[in-house]
């Protein structure tokens, strides 16, 4: 035994997908990215590792405490740990170089040494759309927002989600007017209301030191539910006398108003008068999704409104707005709850050409024209008994395969074998590759 | 002036594209990745960041001193400085549930904290793929990976390329029967022959300390020039008593016989006999390629078969053969070179709708007939002049945009523009797609 051999081995809190999962994994990431394209999103890549003077411009506890910052020479380096932050720094860098309102798209991974925990990583891939205006930006993105979350989720296979939105203003306006101070403490209270009651809501805001007239008002605000006119016009009834809670209902209204525009089915929408989105700087629109059979997966993708996005970096006012799904996550859960396609290959290929000894150089060309119709296909090199190279397309999931012998060169016509069925039909090199074509779109689905 | 404000950066070294360029870069990406898979191959993806005892288990100079490494709580991590240790590691920890002969690609970033200069980057884009045998893997493979060469870099749009050979046991075996000990230093004086000179690089040999017979020996090799066949007539010619030469001639032969069923042209294809590569582990054919009217940039694609992947991490013996396009690198010298078509979108979006008020809900509709269609479509929101409007898709390089007014509406006619020639036409929506979609695919080449 080599006593040198290091055993293989990655570290705790990263995830690695054996072939055939990273396939699926590979056709959710081409299905994101191609919508978020024909939404005219631009592509955007940057460095993975950033200055931590840049990353770290807004501090903040959490974040400082789970990068992955080290020094290399003189550098003080940071793994990112979003894809906001890098965002940020390039509208602001590259501000005279860009056309706003200025739409991207991110896919890339971000790094953050939380504890490792079922379902967490420690590297993952986030999947961002952000439309950043100079100076303002219309409202109507933020309902467009919504018709991209709704694209998204509708090709990836899925019917039944939520979105759920909130406007920060109308929680803020809210709280100003009831001289809350300690907002976030209130919310996590609120948040358990389909858990423990409304009394002991009440009860415990009350421990917080709220008086019992503004847990009242409290509790018949978050008890407004219904469809969003309906919501909408609870609000209004409330008469809370406050600027910017009624700027942030009007503004729900707005959006209310312009997603029948995009045709977004009703039962893919709500109002959640909950939602706060924990960062700090989202000041409209919050967007959270919610799988309605899975709802203990959590928000699958989030994001909203901000007036700022790059404060940090230059003195430019740069609204926008975005929402991010963080990928890795999602396709973990997924998986765990069984809903992920079983019946999917290891491989691109689609169809295995076996040759003889004397026919490599037909074989070959079958292979090329194959191709060159863009089908992947590969020839089976190994030497070996003919149930043995079957038996690889078989393990691959390889759905065609096919022997190519003296006969089949002189004769043009071929014997394909369909893996699943063992069916074997004979067709000549056009009707071939438009069975398999055929069959590609058919079963191209996640 | 806010002083909080942190100068917007990238740190030395590390390349970062605007959106014209990104574009383009991806263009690239697209095209390798889709040949990779039209050969087969099936999509890897691993961690960046790996145990360092994993990274370094083969200690060697070079990379020890680039490699980026650091603590995380208790783990001594490190960044991945290339794509194939992290292949043998994972080939060794999941052998059992991989098919053999396995066929991977991996396009993903690595980082080697060289002192920066132009044209080398610390974090860049390998392009990388390797067939992994199981005990053993046929020869044809060798010649196969020339083919997906001449493939990817015909779909890149280039025609003038050179892929070189040569085989390692012929070098090795030829060095072995010469006695020669300081190989490298060898290879390094062979190198300059074409800048100074068969006499200066006898002379150079000389006081190396090796003796001018061997000297003659080495000259008389290197200068074996011409077709394939004939190098290898003028190999045996040479009459070296080997055994690992003798086996090295017969597969370079064996090669070039092989890749005649490929359907590569003679003129994209050469032997020669100064080709080392400098890793270690290469034993068999090793490969580089040439742009002919770039030979400054050097080779652009390189790689070459081992007998032993993963023996850091296992005891299994895992032939392979494999390449790797340093794409970074690549995009970067094109440009600098000129050669990347200027002429090119700063989007995806090929469509700009741009509504009044009144007819926003049927402008959003006609945005979703075009993007089913898979016609990237963007709604102009912002309001301002028309100028300013056509004036964003001027700028972006978006090709066809059109005004919808309550006129459009009611005929279902449209006024498209061309906004490169600026001709309208008036189309209805179906003509409208096709002729952006035609369009779309004549102007996708890179």
């Amino acid at each position: 035994m080599n006593q040198n051999i290091v055993t293989p081995s990655i570290l705790p809190g990263f995830l690695e997908l054996l072939p055939q999962d990273q396939m699926i994994f590979n056709r959710m990431l081409d299905v994101i990215r191609s919508t978020y394209e024909r939404y005219g999103f631009i592509p955007l890549d940057t460095p993975v590792i950033e200055k931590s003077e840049i990353l770290l411009a807004k501090s903040g506890g959490e974040t400082e405490k789970q990068i992955y910052r080290f020094n290399k020479g003189d550098n003080d380096l940071s793994l990112r740990f979003d894809l906001t932050v890098p965002l940020a720094r390039y509208v602001a860098q590259h501000y005279y170089e860009l056309t706003f309102p200025f739409r991207r798209y991110h896919i890339g991974k971000v790094y953050r040494g939380e504890s490792p925990q079922k379902g967490r990583f420690r590297e993952f891939y986030q999947c961002d759309i952000d439309i950043i205006g100079n100076e303002n930006l219309n409202i109507i993105n933020e309902a467009e927002v919504l018709s991209i979350i709704y694209s998204t989720f509708k090709a990836l296979g899925f019917d039944r989600f939520t979105m759920r939105i909130n406007n920060r203003k109308v929680l803020n306006g809210f709280f100003e007017w009831l001289n809350v101070q300690n907002k976030a403490d209130v919310l996590r209270v609120i948040d358990k209301i389909d858990k423990i009651g409304s009394e002991a809501v009440a009860r415990e805001l009350g421990s917080m030191g709220i008086n019992s007239g503004v847990a009242q008002e409290i509790l018949r605000f978050i008890k407004i539910k219904g469809k969003p006119e309906e919501m909408i016009e609870g609000l209004k009834e409330m008469n809370v006398d406050n600027e910017l809670f009624k700027l942030g209902v009007e503004e729900l209204e707005q959006v209310c108003s312009h997603i029948r525009y995009f045709g977004i089915p009703q039962e893919n929408f709500a109002l959640d008068l909950t939602i706060a989105r924990g960062l700090d700087y989202y000041t409209g629109t919050v967007y959270e999704t919610i799988l309605n059979d899975y709802p203990s997966i959590g928000s699958v993708c989030s994001g909203g409104r901000y007036d700022s996005l790059a404060s940090n970096y230059t003195e430019k006012k740069l609204p926008g707005v975005g929402i991010s799904i963080g990928l890795s996550r999602l396709f973990y859960q997924l998986k765990e709850a069984g809903i992920l396609k079983a019946d999917t290959a290891s491989t691109p290929t689609k169809l295995l050409i076996i040759p003889m000894k004397e026919t490599m150089s037909n074989s070959l060309d079958i292979a090329t024209k194959a191709r060159q119709s863009g089908i992947p296909t590969e020839v089976y090199f190994n030497e070996g008994k003919m149930g043995k190279k079957f038996g690889y397309a078989d393990k691959l999931g390889i759905p065609f395969a096919m022997v190519i012998g003296e006969d089949e060169v002189n004769t043009g016509m071929f014997r394909l074998k369909n893996m699943k069925t063992g069916e074997q039909e004979t067709v000549n090199i056009d009707e071939l590759i438009s069975k398999i074509k055929g069959y590609s779109i058919e079963n191209t689905s996640l």
